[in-house]
C-alpha cells in the first residue's frame, strides 16, 4: 500500500557547502587508490563511492585524469545519470555541463553560465597502474608521496577489485597478521601449523613511514601445495613479508626456499602482490588485489577473500556495533604488533588533522 | 537463527497523545488530496499513509466521508486489520468499534464503552473527483479554500495515483520547471530543443496564492508527435502553462497551435491535467495524475513518470542525505524562478505555523 | 556499483568493556529461559541472541551448563564461527580457546595465554526441561527463584520455540488477556462469543510474585471442538487460567467441564502449557511453548501463533514507533487488569535496578 520511505544510503553525508567532503573520520592529506587505470581506460567515465561520497572519474582527451563530485550543484542529482560530451559531463536533468576541474562550462539555455556552479574536484594521478586521489588540501598533493608499487608496473598478473562489508582497518588487521591463515584458511591454503611452531615474527618501521611485518619460518614441513616440488621429506624456509603504508596500502611477498639455502634456492617463484584498501564508507571497503592470470588462481582468490576472510571480518564489524576499536579494550596478542602500530599511525594522523581544523 | 529486529517504518512518528499528528515538517492548515473518490467508492474502507501517519478513509451510508487514524487507542494495532460493521470499524484484536468521528461506540464486553477511547478524525470533503483532508485546526477547514480543479469534474480522462520515492518538494521542482523535458524526456516526448531557443518563460503570482509558470514557444519546429498534423515544414506556437497552489497542487495546460495564429488554430486539442502531490512521508509522495483513457496514454505516462522522472528525482532525494534544501546552497537557474517561489511560500507557511505553537 | 553499508543488526549494542551487557531496558536480576535443554543436548553448542547480545551455550562433559558471550575479546568475531575442542571453544580467526567460564585457556602460539582474555559468562541452570540464565549479579542467582514449571518435567508434549517480531511485553499483554481469542482466533479455535456473555474474570496476586488471570465461563454453549463430546444441547463450564511470573513466564491451564459439575466432570482432558517469553532484542522475542505431539496440533499452533497473533502484535509494535507504552496513554479496558499489573511489576523492577546503578 505504501512504498518504503527508508532508503539505504550506500554513501555518507555531504558537507552543506557541497565543496568539502564530510570525512572527519578519514585521514584527508594522503593518497588513496581510487581504481585501476584499466577500469576507466575505455569508459566515458566511472562512478565510485570513496570515503563516503560519490565521485565521477574520467580521462580527458589529453590523457589527464579528472575526478569530480558526482552530484550536480543545481538539483543534486548524480552527474553520472547524464552523459559525456567531449571533455565535459552533461547533467541529465537540466543540461548543465561540467569540465574536469568541476567548473560549470555550459548550459542549454541562452542565459549565461552560472559562475558559482561548480562541483569539487580532487587531485588524481596514475601511478603503478592505479589511479590515486588526494582528498585533502590540493597544494599538499605531491605524487612523490604515493607509496612505491613499482612491482605492478610490468606485472603480468590480473588486477581486480572487490568490496568487502567491513571497515578498512579491520581488513588491514587481517592482512597485517597473516598467522590467521593457519586457522581460517586451512581449507584453501592447506596450512599445517608450522608458522606457530617454526615461525619468527619481526616488526620494523621504514624511514618512509612504512611498517614491515615479516614472518620467517625455518626448517619446516612444506605446505601441501609446495610439497610436490621437493624431494620426499624435504624441508623448507618460508618468508611471508607484508609491507604497509598509510592509510592501508599493503604489498605482500611470499617466498618458499629449500631449508638452509638462505633464500638462494626457491622452491616456487617468489610472489609479490598488492593488497590496497580504500574506504568506500565507514562500513565497506574497496579491496584492490592481483593474482596470477589463470582461472584457478582467480577462483582461489575469491574463495579466500569472499568465502573465508570477508565473513569473518564482516562479522567482527557487525559485532562491534559502531563502537570504536579502542573503546572496546581489545585483547592484544604479540602477533598483533604490526597491526597495532598501523592503527596507531592512523590514529595520530586523524588527531593531527582534527587539531588543524 | 534470529528474526530481524530492524523494521522499516513506512510512516513516521506518532504524537504521544495519539490525537495530534507529528507533522511539524508539513504545513497543517491547508487542504491536501488524500485519494480519488472513485478509489474508495465501492470499498469498505481504504487505508493510506498521509503526512507520515496511517489513516483509514471510508464513506458512510449517508454519503458523508470519514477519515480516522488507523491505530486503535487500546493496544495500537491498525484498525484496518479489523472490519467494517455498518458505519463503524471494528478492531480485529479486542473488538472495540469506532464511528466515522473516531469515537469508540461499542465493545463486545458487557462493560461500558470506554469514554476516553477515540482516535483522531480529520475534516475530509469530496471536491472535483478528489477527497481533500485538512490536518490542521478543524475550525479553519473551509472547503472554499480547496484549489479550483473544476476541469476534472466532467473529465473523461482516467485518474491514477502512484507513489514516488522522493520528497514532494523535489517533485514539485520538477513540475514547476518543465524545461527538463528537453533533457530527461527526449526518448518519450521526442523533445527537440526548441524550448531553449524559441521559449519564453513568464512567472506570475495569482491573487488566490497560486503561482503560474508559463513557457511560451513561438515559431518553432513542431515536436515529432505533432508534425503529422501540419503541412510539410509547418511551424508552431506552443504553450506549456503550469499553475501551482500550496502545498503542491498543480494543473498543467499544454496547447500547440499553428505559428502566428495567436492560439486560434490548435494543431492538437489542448490538454489540461492535474499533478497533485501529497506527502506520504518525508521521503515518499502520492502523485495524483490523469491521462487519456487509452492504454497507449497510460503506458506513456508510466514511462515518463516511473522510467524517467522518479529515478532522477529519487536520486536527488538520496543524494541530499536528509539535509535541508537551502542548507545545501543550491545553484539557482533563471528557469527555477517559479519552483523557488513555491518553495518560499511553503517555507513561510511552515515558519508561521511553528511560531503559532 | 557499491555494496550496502547499512547492515541490519539483529542484536543490540555491546557494552564497551565487553563484560557487561547493555541491558538497561531489561530487568537483570531475574531468571530468563534461554533454550530447551533438548535443543542443546546433542550439539557442540548453540548460539542465541538474548536480551540484545549474542551468547554461546554448551554442556560440558561433566554435565554442567555454560553460557558465554559469543564474541572473541581479541578481534570481536563470533566464537561460534569457531569450533568446540573438548570443553572449550576455539575461535576460528586466530585460535584462542575459552573455557565454559569464559576464560581464555589456550593459544596456538608459543607465547603465554593472555591473562586478561576472557568473555563474560552467565549463571545458567537446567530446570523443568528448560535452561535458565541470570543476566544480573551472579551472587544473587538463586535457582530457587526459577518459577515452578514442574508440570513440564514429565510432560509428553512436544516443546518448541519461535521468534516473534514484537517486544515481549506486547506478547505478554496478548497472553494475559485471552479474551482476544473470541475476535482474533475465530477461524482457528472457532470461538463463539460465550466468554463475553458468560465469562467472569478474576485477577489475583500470588505470594510468590505471580499474577493469576482467570476467565471462568459457566453454563455456556460448548466451543465447536468440544461439542461432539457432549450430548445434543449439552452445556459446559470452562476455565481459562493464566499464571504469570516476571519477566514473562506464563503457564496456561484450560479445562472444559459439564456445566454445573464443579470441574468434576471434564469433557476433554485439562491442558496445561508453558508460554515463556524471553527478549531476543527490544523488538523481537523468543517464545517457548508446547503442544500435543501430533502434527495436527503443531499445525494448529503455528496457525494461531504465526498466522494470527504475530501479525497483530507485530503491527502494534511497528505502530508504536519506538515510543514507550505508557507515554502513548493507552486506553485501558477492564479485561486488561492482569496485563497491566504485570507491566507495572516489570516497570518497578526496572526502576529499582536503575536506581541501584
Amino acid at each position: 500500500m505504501t512504498s518504503p520511505s527508508v532508503i539505504s544510503l550506500p554513501f555518507g553525508h555531504f558537507d552543506s557547502r557541497n565543496l568539502l567532503m564530510a570525512s572527519a573520520a578519514f585521514v584527508r592529506n594522503i593518497w588513496y587508490m581510487a581504481a585501476w587505470a584499466e577500469e576507466v581506460a575505455d569508459q566515458d567515465f566511472i562512478t565510485r563511492t570513496l570515503l563516503g561520497s560519490p565521485w565521477l572519474i574520467f580521462r580527458q582527451s589529453d590523457g589527464a585524469w579528472s575526478m569530480i563530485a558526482d552530484r550536480c550543484p543545481h538539483r543534486f542529482v548524480p552527474l553520472s545519470r547524464g552523459r559525456r560530451i567531449g571533455d565535459t559531463i552533461q547533467c541529465g536533468y537540466h543540461g548543465l555541463t561540467f569540465d574536469g576541474a568541476g567548473q560549470c562550462v555550459g548550459t542549454p539555455f541562452p542565459t549565461p553560465v552560472p559562475e558559482n556552479a561548480r562541483v569539487r574536484s580532487l587531485p588524481i594521478v596514475e601511478r603503478h597502474r592505479g589511479l590515486w586521489f588526494w582528498p585533502g588540501d590540493a597544494d599538499k598533493a605531491d605524487p612523490a608521496l604515493i607509496p612505491d608499487f613499482s612491482f605492478m608496473d610490468t606485472s603480468q598478473d590480473k588486477f581486480g577489485r572487490l568490496t568487502m562489508a567491513a571497515n578498512f582497518e579491520l581488513i588491514a588487521d587481517n592482512l597485517m597478521d597473516l598467522s590467521h591463515a593457519e586457522m581460517l584458511h586451512v581449507d584453501t591454503f592447506g596450512a599445517n601449523g608450522s608458522l606457530y611452531t617454526h615461525g619468527k615474527q619481526t616488526v620494523s618501521n621504514g624511514e618512509d613511514g612504512s611498517i614491515q611485518n615479516n614472518w620467517d619460518i625455518t626448517d619446516a614441513t612444506p605446505p601441501p601445495f609446495a610439497a610436490p616440488m621437493l624431494e620426499e621429506g624435504g624441508r623448507i624456509d618460508q618468508q611471508i613479508h607484508m609491507r604497509w603504508h598509510a592509510p592501508a596500502c599493503m604489498a605482500l611477498k611470499v617466498g618458499i626456499f629449500k631449508a638452509g639455502s638462505e633464500t638462494r634456492d626457491p622452491v616456487v617463484p617468489t610472489m609479490i602482490s598488492p593488497h590496497i584498501l580504500t574506504p568506500e564508507s565507514d562500513g565497506s571497503t574497496h579491496y584492490f588485489y592481483s593474482h596470477e592470470p589463470s582461472q584457478q588462481a582467480e577462483d582461489m582468490t575469491m574463495r579466500v577473500f569472499l568465502g573465508e576472510d570477508e565473513p569473518m571480518v564482516g562479522a567482527a564489524h557487525v559485532a562491534m556495533g559502531g563502537d570504536d576499536f579502542w573503546d572496546l579494550r581489545p585483547v592484544i596478542l604479540p602477533s598483533d604488533a604490526a597491526a597495532i602500530r598501523a592503527r596507531r599511525v592512523l590514529k595520530q594522523k586523524r588527531s593531527a588533522e582534527l587539531q588543524d581544523h
